[in-house]
């Protein structure tokens, strides 16, 4: 039996929860939870925002653990080694889109928090395919969140292929932004952090940001008409984002990577004009994750985290429905 | 003096005009002007519909013609060369973008109907950078249209990159769209035409369409889900770009050539989820001009064209205004 914490209908407190996972498949691995970061999307799907939660719900899919099995036809990964696993538990590895290397983008990929049961436990099951082998030199107790904040923000640097001559910026400078600035600082570009918190821009400076740019400031957006080649929004409220398309440089790209529910409604001629584009992209491929690992080791990039116990679940939650993380939540016996 | 058609006021009649155009520039050519497509911004221009148009105006800027003299500083431009003169007569030649190879984005472009007069009269004014020769096999009466038309729809595949093995579609089978189809079955493309019209699917198949797909049947739209890689809109209304987006695949792009007024409201989640963009892009560079006119010459790919005399321009302006022009007209006497 898996020891697990679940809620059992929209918005309910975690209570403990045990389930029979059944026979090991030939292509799965099981870990022993070592510590699981809490995302913002655990919550979205505590509250059935999406409409596709199914209770009990167990969340979790920023988990760093060790391999107690494998199954039968498993070769790559073995018992004791320490993994992660991130917003996907499994995917077709068959489809023109896993064969591509984009298993992150397969119609068939299997979310770990959706039809199967998350991190929050003390044990997990995934397809071995979706584990990620956790480098030396990545720190396993803040590593959780790299798996599903982390890579949001990585990935498109990958797939988008952001120079390191960039000028880029982030706006929203939390649990996903200030992972994107150490990335960005570590990747050569010249960063600035949109932030309207005097308190959060030295810490911005301090995270990786060359510069900081007041985003309530009409006249300092204005200012910086024309100037970022790379533009990655993590917040999922709606801004004046044709403001932000007007501080983009010719050729240059706002990304989404925050789940802004509310229809962009932006402008086709400043578009055209500059040759910019818009975009969104979710978590990465294992194979993208593997590159961001090896990229965090190498530049001592660490999510900054808060630890609560695996019992103090419901404490955590409250702490992150009310924006008060700092930046990332990670629960650790 | 340069004897030129011109409009005096906003949708005014074109009527005879003289204008003196001074001495020419070190870094100029004049040209003699064998034949000027009419191109919808033209009209846009005519009208004010931009709120930019100065009269006595004189459009035209899809002009085929020979130099006739050079400035005293243009060395790769020899009198007597044919060459063509498309939207911008002008770059800085210094800023950023510039040096890129970028002029078409240049902030400073003089587009050759804007702030000067263009291409319906016996001659016309251009810097030097601006104008290229035709190569042989690019046949000069009907290449008018490719210098704004046919770059605008041919820069888009330089810029973004498109695959030979992409899946491609064009919504708007018209002066553009019809241009398009050529530039994208000779790239290699697997070529869909988007179209609602009985008459042009039959076209659109005989210019290089494999397959069309109407897009006023919804469940024909449903049915090509995730199919393309690129889409390129040449039309200018309000169409349902969600339904669009929903038809490309995995890291597709929705890409703007034509000038849609209304914002697009676009929603973010098939963005994200399906890593796909949406962009815009304006005329082409001198240097990418160069491209499409030996891809051009290679392929034996043509502007559609009718033919009208420049006393006829009248005429021709109002079968352009009802939306008969079939696909391109030009003025050649």
């Amino acid at each position: 039996m898996i020891k697990a914490y679940a809620a059992m209908a929209p918005g309910a407190k975690f209570e403990a929860f045990e389930y029979d996972p059944g026979p090991l498949g030939k292509d799965e691995v099981e870990l022993d939870v070592e510590s699981c970061g809490i995302c913002h999307s655990d919550l979205s799907m505590l509250d059935n925002d999406w409409g596709f939660t199914q209770y009990p719900f167990v969340p979790g899919h920023e988990v760093i653990g060790i391999v107690n099995s494998v199954g039968s036809d498993v070769t790559q990964i073995k018992v004791g080694q320490r993994v992660g696993l991130g917003w996907h538990s499994g995917y077709c590895n068959t489809c023109h889109t896993c064969q591509s290397g984009d298993h992150n983008l397969c119609a068939s990929a299997q979310p770990t928090i959706g039809g199967r049961h998350g991190g929050f436990a003390d044990k997990v099951r995934a397809q071995a395919n979706s584990v990620v082998e956790l480098p030396k030199g990545v720190k396993p107790d803040s590593a959780g969140p790299l798996f599903c904040g982390g890579i949001t923000v990585f990935n498109p640097l990958v797939q988008f292929d952001v120079k390191p001559t960039s000028k880029v910026a982030v706006i929203g400078i939390g649990g996903l932004g200030h992972i994107a600035l150490q990335f960005l600082n570590a990747w050569g570009c010249e960063v600035t952090a949109f932030t309207s918190s005097e308190s959060k821009k030295a810490e911005a400076l301090k995270m990786g940001a060359h510069h900081t740019l007041n985003s309530n400031n009409a006249s300092e957006l204005e200012a910086a008409a024309g100037r970022f080649d790379f533009i990655i929004s993590t917040v999922n409220v709606k801004l004046d984002w044709n403001a932000y398309v007007g501080t983009l440089a010719p050729k240059g790209r706002l990304h989404f990577v925050g789940a802004t529910l509310e229809p962009l409604n932006i402008g086709v001629f400043p578009l055209i004009m500059g040759q910019r584009s818009v975009s969104g992209s979710p978590v990465g491929s294992p194979a993208t994750i593997k590159k961001m690992l090896d990229f965090t080791a190498l530049h001592n990039i660490e999510p900054v985290t808060e630890y609560f116990s695996f019992a103090q679940v419901n404490e955590a939650i409250d702490k992150l429905r009310q924006g008060k993380a700092h930046y990332r939540i990670v629960l650790k016996d």
